[in-house]
């Protein structure tokens, strides 16, 4: 199990929070999403080591940026 | 027809837009809401007077505020 943490810019709601998991949890291999909306941190714990790119995508997908 | 303005607090984000408006809409007699994220006005066009209760109970289902 490996887990990575995120910093997602532009997230101001539960709205967004929910946005952004649903995106994330649709990466291969991602067992859960946890987001601190106050923070911005977006902790993954996936069954393998995610490529950056792929959780950037998900995140650009949902509509936020992912802090470089 | 009808057209009134309100004021709603906590709108945060387009996702907030659309959850207020949604509620909105199904207010009997409503035929168009229009939300203003950056002021929290929403304009109220309806085919009927609305009271002002009614839409407070529609923007407190959203999960806001209306401004008293």
């Amino acid at each position: 199990m490996s887990q990575a943490t995120y910093t997602v810019q532009g997230m101001t709601c539960g709205h967004c929070v929910s946005s952004v998991t649903e995106e994330v949890e649709q990466i291969e291999g991602v067992r859960a999403v946890d987001v601190d909306l106050a923070t911005g941190k977006v902790t993954v714990t996936s069954d393998r080591d995610l490529d950056v790119d792929e959780v950037r995508a998900a995140v650009t997908e949902a509509g936020y940026q992912l802090a470089s």
